[in-house]
């Protein structure tokens, strides 16, 4: 069909199953090991030799605060800008409230280029330097960059790969939709989260490996190593847990193993009544919920305040906008000044899990954020920051949270990541998936729904479904089968 | 999986593919001929006893302009608003302009009941009052109402039914999702586009009917019948063609009829790949248009100025804004007064098709409209108002407008429908299948692309992918089978 559906690409590559050679690459650890890789990454900061030094706000190089607004933009108008907002909203933190936020209308490319070898899957991963991130460089996808960034707005070199991404028709498309980020921290944000598959001879810089997924899932075991774009890019790919049945498991408890690649088979063509009640049951919640938000001006944003240390809460609590100046090599440019956004404390992104009939459900639960287009997205069980809960009697914290601090249940996953480290400065949150036993409620409130993990890769081909936090879970959570 | 799966509903009814279930009610037309239809939709016309009354804005009961800002809303904040838009984009009528647009946050419930009587899915439709319809009363959903309503805002009777829609578990979901209407005239309006099915017995009050899609597929031959509430809900429905291969046909070109239901048949399960091809394609529009927005006063909307006729066009040109007043029996109360949007002339909105291989492929384009919440949404091949384009050399009206006014193709479908007579005024648009031949270009521009039936229903699971334009023409199309 392809000669007369022009502007959709080419339909070269394998016929066979996305889900089967995804599950191929994921059994497969190639030549390097994890410590190799680590090597590889610690090589790669030691050549980048960044300098990454905090200075006040007012000392950035090419921002400034609006006169009229307070507003935090660069003079091109270009990047990003700190505003205010005003939110109102039912759920949750329900009530009315002002707060600074990132406004970001660039869509960027986080695209992930991948090639068969030896017919196994890689992927074309980056050691990118982020000037917030805690160890200067993480495991990021081949294209991070805003058109900003792709369009050369700060006179850098050209973005390398950016075309597979770009043209139509290039490269063949194994997932693409725009997905929002921190719904907290960004107003209206998306990026667009794709990966494309070439059989061209790709260059392979410095600072750039193929890896399989395998080796990808090994890393995800270590802090801070793959970075929150490389997480939710790569989580939405679909597997085909019948691949290879008798195949080795890659955790160390098999029945849960077992479990989860049943779950990998419940998705949309499995079962299409339940995804219909699924979509309902979301379609229900955000006909139901409230959020209105305007623009304000930063200034009147007043529990914010700027000092030595930036742009603070009165109360030291949520976030501070801090600014940084970066000198490094191999980045677009060699050195620049920016805003961050320093969230604080560290925050807790933990899923709830639970076998019934030999299939792993995800206990999900529908979030409200300042910044979202659609009202409601799914997010994990339990997604908060112990620092911000620390003034609240214990009645006003998330629900089952102490399920997450009583580890009651299995962990099968505890590891603390990253986000994006371009916009955030040591944002870090722990990542969890908690197994809960027979002695769990199964009747759950409205705001709570048991699904399985093919039926969230099912609502990642589509945007606004799955919030930032549920997609690098749902990422973390493929690393266990 | 329903009784951990608790907020989800009841899983209750037929087993039966629902594809398969609404071929069936499409091929029956039950006891009612067309002509008794329209008989009883005449004989409600007459019980209501409708007068609808022009009068100027400044003299509507209960709405007024607000001082400052020039905004007509009403005093009690609810409803509806008319405000001023300013709006920049890259797309169609590139540039920047400001209008006025009318903001309604509530979501709406545009639900259809359905039932089975002897197998046979019925749907209850209901013959509702509009002051702005041209014939006061048209066939529209079950219920079609806004929290204001159906929360008794202006003090009414209770909406008959909605419990079915908004009560978790009362029904079974066959689709629900939220979708935009006209992205010129609303800004982010989005309505709960859903059908559930009870199996409880049900209350038919006057003015209701049981009818059977074959029953409604016809009277939508007629124009101005079924209302566009009524047919984007039902367009959502899958059709399963292979169901009964050997029943007659509705349309009277069996060829294009065969190639229709085999269109049918092609959507995400059948092609996958074709699928993500699909999203990516409209991923990348949406990556790369630019839809930027902000609310102005109306007063600051310089091209429309209040006179005797209301709120006009210096040129005359798009819509005015003019104000009713309504007295009417048998609606939720029996008097009130409101705006309404007023376009000048009659829009065309049609689909050109072409058969690849035995199967009918529509040409959808790539449409961006001021209220559009993700800048960009599917739309009819060719989609305008002849009036608002008069002024302007045939190289700025939009492409393939030709094709469909010099019919040099095969019509299969002309008919002329209302929009929504809640908010607008006699807007009527020309609904058009047209089927083009060999010698049309196969190849298409970047904003075009060829889809199957199928990939539309599959698209229509989930919002903002296609207009409400191209969901009505969808649901015309589905007609011809």
């Amino acid at each position: 069909m392809t000669a007369f559906a022009c502007p959709l690409g080419n339909g070269s590559g394998s016929r066979e199953d996305l889900g089967a050679r995804t599950a191929r690459s994921a059994l497969t650890d190639s030549e390097s090991t994890v410590e190799e890789l680590l090597d590889w990454l610690a090589l790669c900061r030691e050549r980048a030799a960044a300098r990454i030094r905090r200075v006040p706000l007012g000392e950035l190089d090419g921002w400034g605060f609006d006169p009229e607004t307070g507003n935090l933009s660069h003079d091109s108008g270009r990047f990003f800008s700190v505003e205010g907002l005003e939110v109102h909203t039912d759920h949750h933190a329900r009530g009315t409230w002002r707060q600074p936020i990132i406004n970001q209308s660039d869509i960027a490319v986080l695209g992930v280029l991948a090639k068969e070898f030896d017919g196994v899957l890689h992927f074309l991963m980056q050691a990118k330097l982020e000037p917030g991130n805690v160890n200067a460089i993480q495991l990021s996808p081949t294209v991070q960059a805003t058109s900003s960034n792709y369009g050369r707005a700060h006179h850098g070199s050209a973005t390398p790969c950016v075309e597979y991404f770009t043209d139509p028709g290039r490269a063949r498309v194994l997932t693409d939709a725009l997905q929002s980020e921190q719904g907290t921290w960004f107003l209206h944000k998306r990026n667009r989260n794709v990966i494309v598959e070439t059989s061209e001879e790709v260059e392979v810089r410095d600072n750039f490996r193929w890896l399989t997924l395998g080796q990808i899932h090994a890393l995800l075991r270590v802090p801070n190593v793959v970075n929150m774009d490389a997480r939710t890019v790569l989580g939405a790919l679909p597997f085909a847990p019948a691949a290879n049945p008798s195949a080795r498991l890659r955790t160390t408890d098999e029945r849960f193993g077992r479990a989860l690649r049943r779950s990998l088979g419940v998705g949309e063509a499995a079962d299409p009544a339940r995804m219909t009640e699924i979509l309902s049951w979301i379609t229900r919640q955000r006909s139901r919920h409230v959020l209105v938000t305007r623009p304000v001006p930063l200034r009147e944003v007043h529990d914010w305040s700027l000092g030595p240390r930036g742009l603070t809460h009165r109360h030291g609590r949520y976030f501070d906008v801090v600014g940084v100046t970066v000198t490094a090599e191999g980045r677009e440019v060699s050195s620049w000044s920016q805003p961050l956004l320093r969230p604080c404390g560290t925050g807790v992104n933990a899923l709830l899990v639970r076998e019934f009939d030999g299939i792993v459900h995800v206990l999900v639960r529908i979030t409200v954020e300042p910044g979202y287009r659609e009202t409601v997205e799914l997010g994990p069980t339990v997604q908060f920051r112990p620092h911000d809960h620390a003034h609240l009697p214990a009645s006003r914290w998330p629900r089952f949270h102490d399920v997450v601090s009583s580890a009651s249940g299995t962990v099968h996953y505890d590891v603390v990541q990253s986000e994006e480290g371009g916009r955030f400065h040591h944002a870090l949150n722990r990542y969890l998936v908690v197994e809960v036993g027979a002695e769990f409620p199964t009747s759950v409130p409205e705001d709570f729904a048991w699904l399985t993990l093919g039926q969230l890769v099912a609502l990642q081909r589509h945007s606004n479904y799955l919030n930032i936090e549920a997609r690098s879970l749902v990422c973390c959570l493929q690393t266990l089968w």
